[in-house]
């Protein structure tokens, strides 16, 4: 969610243009200084359409800093339009990236890259990015607390979206007689609607009704000034056409990439697209880790995986009827199911004391650290 | 447990003939007016024993209005026998209503509708009848809370049962050698008589050793004048006999209506028929949710749910050796295996902080809609 | 971990000579009159080779007060070499009578026991151990309290465990590709570095960095004398040698003797053997329980489990390339690792209030009853 703000050094802005103030911050990040591989590899694309490694390379390393350039618009929009359309816009926008990532795939037909990569997203917000921002914390503070109420309540969405995900994997291993195709497609239509209708509930409960119960999270990030409105809108369309350009690069390319580089597509769906969709993000909950604001890591870690979980993965099977060659439907590889429940799990039960330290961080990055391992090491037919 | 206590108005009640004291509830109680459908169904059955539709209808219509009697006049035995038998007999007699009904498909030899039965019961309460608690109080309450140590003892209970329900489910998958029936049968019966010394044991922890850390259950529902003995008795063994008749023609017409009604079996089986089984407790719990007692609506819920796992259904395993075509075990479809995990997984995450508010009740409700809804999908020949 | 010390009587001890101090003992602590069995079953062994269920039953009544010795002499080291050096000891030959028979069993290339003894220990030390601790101690005390946070991180760290567990088995159902058996022997011993490290961040957190948190634990059972450094160190290392032996003596004849006892092998490598290695433990824990030092019973249950997980499984695993007649992997039977997920899940779900009674202990002791049951009536091809 809040990515520059934290990344960037805070002081005094120049309000006066809004060129002025964007070349500022990119002078201040050094992130920001990736953004010169943006036109490299657009060009690249054209002149060297096979170099599929180079390719790959470059669009990551394209992709880390628009990702950032688009959560810091976002932020700023949401700054300044108030508190409730501020926070519904953050809810919505707030993993564009991972969305224009899997829309580039959805497009191009890679499915099976398209719940990867959702999989991957859920899997590594909330155990890698959760687990190292309390490591990260732990390490410099002695015994770090958070709002319990607010993790637990996110924690709970994510089974909720997690049970929602098994159902359509566990009926694909029954024997079901012909038309199951039909059957499975209709109820992940049905599951994605109840996903996106209880996604807005959440929102209505966390912005609306009992927004008090998370008042920690919504100002956690103020103390940077924003930008004007005006830039910020005008980035976040600009950056979104960017980051949908370098998208398309970056799916035409990474299974082959993968294959030079000797990785598994498994792997790479789950682990090296969902880092890098999300790098960002987690150089903010780092940064407010350090600082002792875990309430502000943990909102962005485990906030991120139910916002991909109940919003980004539903509209995207409502949309491949859409957009897709044909309809996408909600049923994952059964390790990828595996994988989300033991991570929504693990979060619900290590986040109910509200209390962190550098070793419960490092036990569930250890969690995670097995199922990279695992994927690392397994053949390429077994997704 | 209780409920029309809950369901009526509280008011003076004329305790001088028991007949005036019954029909006094009677005409204060609308849902008692369904009554009349008792005399309807059964002539019915006579008239047109192949109207297969018109007679599930009307014994649906006559089953609810004779379960809520049939609590009242428990309520009001145990009220009238001091604070431990009645504990006893609310605790043994408090789902009478689903014991008869799965009786009528056992002795029908319908083992398959007899599990979906308790299966659907187990996870209706625990998932729907809480979380709509939950709801309906969260909606007029901003937040609530209740007795989470009694919540926590009975969702362990509630998660042990499903521990041991899951076993022989798990067996039957492993490639067993000839004589695998007999060992599922024998170790049915062993898991069955382990189950209800369990339940024996956590009578005696909340009735009689433990009893101070439940006082707030046992004692919720008293703002309203218990029948006299005779009356509650009488109105028992009379109402008993005829939930017996109308289950019998519930169970043999249920089928085939579904079939009628475009529903699949397991639709009926989980779904309808807990929701018809357990309608009465649903009232009293929403009722108890609605003034802000929300300890007797966990307790109503939870405690039926356990009641249904702990003591209903190994006594049916060992009723079927006596009174079925042939012996029953503890098999269950693995879907319904699964629902009830999640169930007692769910009810355990959820309410061990002792507070509740709508958006939780929402999230309970949410699952509990996902596995309807798949059950709903379901072609008819899985289950 | 500590175990003659809670079985003998404090009392004053003569530190004039080691052979006294022994002596006294022995003569103090009736289970050490069992040591009379060490000389008559290696005797026995050399005369009766074949006499299978005569050398079981003899080599079991020898290792229960070998293994008591064993504790008592790791105890008295650590407490003469200071607070963290004894910590490390107690962590890594806390439970050295377990390796010692795992040993045995793996240099006879006996792995299916090596696997079910490991399983069974970490399952009978999670839920028996445990269980029978909170029901002894209930029955003699109303209600107990111990330290949740210690209990909490040490079913943290059996959760990591399980999962670790079981990827492999779970690989192994999928249709893998040749090369697979490389594939889980690459990925297992991965795992295993993996868990010995995370044991080794785990002694550095809880007796370094963050030893205050488990400060009972540790100086829970300074109530009696220790004997002095040179007689636990001899007796360390000549009871390490005659555990050793009678070990082979009792994995040679475990298998027959279960044949010929109409016990199945399941039965006897998850629950025989399991008791047995434990039984010194169990001592010390319930004599804690029964004393209200329930913080030292759940320390000594759930690290006992932990320390098998993390340490002794893995160890096992790397030590299977140099002294076994082949690797070994960490892929288990998919009921063994069953039962280690709903062990942690039990431990974790019932630990969290750091609040007990008999009937909790009743429950989570009924859980272990339903496994040691469906074992006991499991047909032998199965595991």
């Amino acid at each position: 969610m809040s990515t520059l703000r934290e990344a960037g050094h805070a002081g005094p802005e120049s309000r006066g243009g809004s060129i002025a103030a964007l070349t500022s911050e990119i002078r201040r990040n050094p992130l920001l200084w990736l953004l010169v591989f943006v036109p490299v590899v657009l060009v690249a694309q054209r002149v060297r359409p096979d170099a599929h490694t180079l390719l790959f390379v470059l669009s990551v390393a394209a992709i880390v800093p628009l990702a950032a350039l688009l959560s810091r618009a976002t932020e700023s929009v949401a700054a300044r339009t108030g508190d409730t359309i501020g926070g519904l816009l953050n809810a919505t926008l707030g993993n564009l990236t991972e969305l224009l990532i899997a829309l580039a795939a959805l497009r191009a037909g890679q499915y099976v890259l398209v719940k990867a990569s959702i999989a991957g997203a859920i899997v590594t917000n909330a155990l890698f990015m959760l687990g190292a921002s309390f490591l990260l914390g732990g390490l410099k503070h002695h015994r770090q607390a958070f709002n319990a109420e607010g993790a637990r309540m996110l924690a709970a969405l994510l089974f909720l979206a997690t049970i929602a995900m098994l159902i359509p994997s566990v009926l694909a291993d029954a024997d079901l007689p012909a038309g199951a195709v039909k059957l499975t497609h209709a109820l992940s239509v049905a599951l994605s609607v109840l996903l996106i209708l209880t996604y807005a509930l959440w929102l209505l409960f966390s912005l609306w009704t009992h927004g008090e119960l998370f008042a920690n999270d919504a100002h956690g990030g103020a103390d940077e000034a924003e930008w004007p409105l005006r830039l910020a809108l005008i980035t976040l369309a600009a950056v979104t056409v960017l980051v949908a350009l370098v998208s398309e690069v970056f799916v035409e390319s990474v299974q082959q990439a993968a294959k030079t580089l000797g990785l598994s597509p498994a792997f790479v769906g789950f682990i090296v697209v969902a880092l890098v969709g999300g790098a960002a993000e987690m150089t903010a909950a780092f940064s407010a880790a350090r600082k002792n604001r875990l309430d502000l890591s943990v909102g962005i870690a485990l906030g991120s995986a139910v916002q991909i979980a109940l919003f980004v993965a539903p509209v995207l099977v409502l949309l491949s009827y859409v957009l897709g060659p044909a309809p996408m439907d909600l049923e994952f590889w059964r390790g990828a199911v595996g994988m989300m429940i033991i991570a929504a799990l693990t979060a619900s039960l290590l986040t109910n004391t509200g209390r962190s330290d550098w070793f419960i961080g490092a036990l569930v990055v250890a969690v995670y650290v097995i199922f990279a391992m695992t994927l690392y090491l397994l053949p390429p037919r077994v997704v």
